[in-house]
């Protein structure tokens, strides 16, 4: 039996092994079938990172594929019951380092597009696909670079679905809707080291920081909303101490982190730590990193396209959601896009032995389909 | 010019590398000298480490000369001006590792007492000798067993001078007349480890216990006495997470130290200790170190016998403090001994290129034979 058009592709893009941030030509290959089918095409390499973006359509809306062609590590390859890098299929189950995180999705968006322009080849709107290989790994010259060229140019994609695994259990069951920012805060606290035994000639900085401490993680942020559960603090590293236990320390580290709901800016964070810290009297240093604001894309046509798109294969409604990690989406909601995340079921992403149902993989293919369909036909 | 013979045992004593627990015959020659003038010499061998016991007489009250032949390490030789084993006379000091800490103190030990029993052959009660080889050690086979043996047979030592560098600035400036107790915890609070996205799954200890420590820390634990500055309560270490900052820690360790006054007794510190954790709700285990109990030699016959000596000898009378770390001292005070600590200036002990000012050393001497005559003579 012949392989269907998603299961080749797939197949395709998984044999190569594109370890973040190589490419390994999946993007010369997604670039030259979306040619084919009249989509512009621009390459746009930033330092070790391989990205493009093609679109289809002058006019307005602009909806936009967004994905990743690179995968994390296979890991020990004698782990892998199959060679991480040659898809296999056992069981209809598609093996291979990226087949479910995300290469699965690509070949879904390709072939769902040909389709689409077959079958609508004078269709409403514009249709994009922004493909980056470095979503794995530090998201420098990726995703991020892409927006801020679009941006620059007034180019501001208005719908975004990223192909990233959002099933849990069966193929559409949920949709990612929105992310909870994070933000990451390395603090020093500074004492005065010296002997135990003359406490009156040091300054203990874990006892000036008790308190501060314990006030942060009783602290109230938020109540959340709809789609957003509290903003969360969470202490993750603390340290201070020589090791010997006749030293006063000299400084406490604590490196904390916020993940936080579309109630809150991080500005309002930072300000309100700032000003938490300062009442205690600490003498500090604190650095913060930035990891992503919140998105979230509310109720409105496009989510119910998606979600109508997913019903019209599997008569069910997904659930949608805001949980789980970070994606390149939270890149793209910055221009204002609303960004919806579908994907594959990720029950194996980033681990040995990853798969993908196949005939999920055709039931994803329709349902970009049909949202292509009742966006723009 | 010949050496005094102080400074001639002195050097002896220094030429012999006694580093922990070795003693590299230094008791030997101290026992011959005392034999010589009529003492009876137990030899005292527990494991590794070599002690002695000597007495003569057998009245009371019972006086107890109390040392160490043990030095720490001399660390990086390169480092010394001097070779640290082989004695060496610079501008009037004498250098080498143990001149100050306690070498030359048991040379002026022993100079002392042969004086004394030359001039007063008959004295009043009984003069005894404590030298251990493991007081910079781990303190187990030493001092502490000599005391168990003596205290089975009922032997008590009513007063005791322990050779320990108590002087500051000059010789005898300060006696040591007490010690702080001195208390370590460790302290491990139990969480549950997870991710920072899923707050709900996890339980972080650094948030349970930071209401707790902020307590510790603020609490007052007694008001000291005349002779002890207020107990205190230091956080040395603390220690909990993974190292990402995405991961929420499963356990927090935290080490505390005690330094306690002889308001307190160590049961109602680890009662008091408990019932505050216990307070708070934490899940933890807290293990205790014991590392001495306070001591303090009050006002009496002894304490004014020793700074009437120093005074003979240097027309001032001596700070009495308890001040600093803790020596020996503590293991013969929980016989009920009255204790001091009388010895040569500290500023270079433990450190390269330790000395002793060679005039001091006849001093030490001139008091140790002061003190014996206002005792017994």
């Amino acid at each position: 039996m012949q392989d269907s058009p998603v299961l080749a592709l797939a197949k395709d893009l998984i044999s190569r092994p594109s370890v973040t941030p190589l490419d390994c030509g999946c993007q010369e290959l997604m670039s030259e079938r979306l040619k084919a089918i009249g989509f512009d095409i621009e390459s746009m390499v930033f330092e070790d990172t391989t990205n493009f973006w093609a679109r289809r359509g002058s006019d307005g809306p602009l909806f936009c594929f967004a994905g990743h062609t690179d995968v994390v590590p296979a890991g020990p390859s004698e782990a892998w019951h199959t060679s991480p890098f040659e898809p296999t299929i056992i069981n209809g189950y598609l093996h291979g380092r990226g087949a479910a995180d995300m290469k699965g999705s690509l070949a879904a968006m390709i072939v769902a597009t040909e389709r689409f322009v077959v079958d609508f080849p004078k269709h409403k709107g514009s249709i994009s696909f922004l493909i980056t290989s470095d979503e794995e790994g530090p998201f420098i010259n990726g995703t991020t670079r892409v927006v801020d060229t679009l941006m620059a140019r007034d180019e501001i994609i208005d719908m975004c679905l990223v192909g990233e695994p959002s099933s849990t259990h069966s193929i559409g069951d949920v949709v990612k809707v929105g992310r909870r920012g994070s933000l990451t805060g390395d603090l020093v606290v500074k004492g005065i080291q010296g002997h135990v035994a003359y406490p009156h000639l040091a300054k203990n900085p874990v006892h000036d920081a008790a308190p501060a401490l314990a006030e942060l993680a009783a602290s109230h942020w938020d109540n959340g909303n709809e789609f957003f559960p509290p903003t969360s603090f969470q202490i993750a590293n603390i340290e201070a101490g020589t090791g010997a236990s006749n030293v006063i320390p000299g400084e406490l580290k604590v490196q904390f982190n916020f993940r936080y709901s579309t109630e809150l800016t991080d500005k309002e964070i930072v300000a309100r730590v700032h000003s938490m810290l300062d009442a205690h009297g600490l003498d500090y240093d604190l650095t913060w990193t930035y990891n992503g604001q919140p998105f979230l894309t509310h109720d409105g046509e496009f989510r119910n396209a998606v979600s109508s798109a997913i019903s019209d294969v599997t008569k069910t409604p997904p659930e949608l959601l805001t949980t789980g990690g970070t994606s390149d989406g939270r890149f793209i909601a910055k221009m204002g896009t609303q960004v919806v995340e579908l994907g594959p079921v990720n029950a194996t992403i980033h681990k040995v032995n990853e798969c993908v149902k196949v005939s999920d993989l055709e039931q994803l293919c329709d349902m970009y389909y049909q949202l292509l369909k009742r966006l723009f036909s």
